[in-house]
């Protein structure tokens, strides 16, 4: 019985790494986790909830909201903090970040696995991150898959196969395992469509230009 | 503005931190954190919250147990595990391996102590934990600690200063501090007193008895 667990948000990058780890590990039972930690919004869960019924996955939701107090400052739980429109990779982005969120979901995932008995624990970090958040960079993932062996004194293995490629890649990737992107879900603010205009939908729309892949989202604005 | 923040469950070793980070750090604002994670009982939180408020500490009682289905097979989390009785550092005592759960809390500590400011995340690993329990080895500490410089580019201290004493060494810190230990709850059961039999009930009698000093607890039977 091979089993896997991965953190699906919703977005571009975790909707694909859930179709890629079904392709790559062929796994018996899949498992989605997903996070609400207060965002502004919940349409990605949505998408998540949405893919984990085509992939017959089970979906688990752990309910952070809870800590939302802890983390006042960020754009995306703090309604006082403004979205920050423009460019990914400009120091506004600092706005967004959510301190030490990946660590947390991570632990909570590997607690998950070890209960489950997944081999495997996925997630979709991906090197475009890098540069606002600490806890997207290979250190800090290498540093925690060595805390984990330590913890759970398992194997258990931290598949981030998005860490050393750019946000077209893995539009490219989608497109080869038929994903289907229009259902997945980016934009910082939580319009009817993507607003095109804050850092992820600007680093959306890129990764497809990048990647020549059409880009099947509908955009209120382009930046 | 001097900030620490503890990680205290209402056991006779997460009490005795507190006052010992109040006289090591001397801390202008000091802060608890509890956790509630599906346990069987919440005695060891009223004490956390008793000393909180001696301290005029602030609590933050983080719940987690929308994840007690992860925890399953637990003794401390599944009512259908029974708590084993009996010496501390036995086989048995695995039953009561909640997993992951030291890298789950400290992540959490550790997004809060970023949020607040603080410089200091406290917790009250022991030595006499080892054998058991992975998560509370100093390989795991170090690593952790580690892995949280690269997560939150931070210089937070993770302070465990029970690390390489035994529960006797807590026990003769609480006396030299004036921590009355009959406020503090070790039981895996949730009775009136303690019961006296279980692993944690064995290991705090002994405690008093290896350090000389009286046992101010109120127990149903000794093992």
């Amino acid at each position: 019985m091979r089993s896997a667990l991965c953190i699906v948000s919703g977005g571009m990058d975790s909707v694909t790494l859930a179709y890629d780890v079904r392709a790559v590990f062929r796994p018996d039972a899949l498992h989605f986790m997903s996070f609400n930690y207060g965002q502004r919004h919940k349409k990605e869960l949505d998408y998540a909830t949405h893919h984990a019924n085509k992939l017959g996955a089970r979906l688990d939701l752990v309910d952070l909201s809870g800590l939302a107090y802890l983390l006042k400052g960020s754009a995306l739980t703090d309604d006082s903090v403004e979205v920050p429109e423009g460019h990914y990779a400009e120091e506004s982005m600092r706005a967004t970040i959510v301190p030490n969120r990946n660590a947390m979901m991570l632990a909570i995932a590997y607690a998950a696995a070890v209960s489950l008995g997944a081999e495997v624990v996925a997630a979709g970090f991906h090197a475009g991150d890098h540069w606002v958040y600490p806890d997207c960079r290979p250190e800090f993932v290498d540093a925690f898959a060595t805390m984990e062996r330590l913890a759970t004194e398992s194997d258990i293995r931290l598949y981030t196969p998005w860490m050393n490629v750019q946000k077209s890649d893995i539009a490219l990737r989608a497109s080869e395992l038929g994903v289907n992107l229009a259902e997945s879900w980016s934009c910082y603010k939580g319009g009817d469509a993507h607003c095109g205009r804050c850092g992820t939908c600007v680093e959306r729309i890129e990764a497809f230009q990048v990647a020549g892949i059409t880009d099947p989202t509908a955009y209120e604005a382009r930046a």
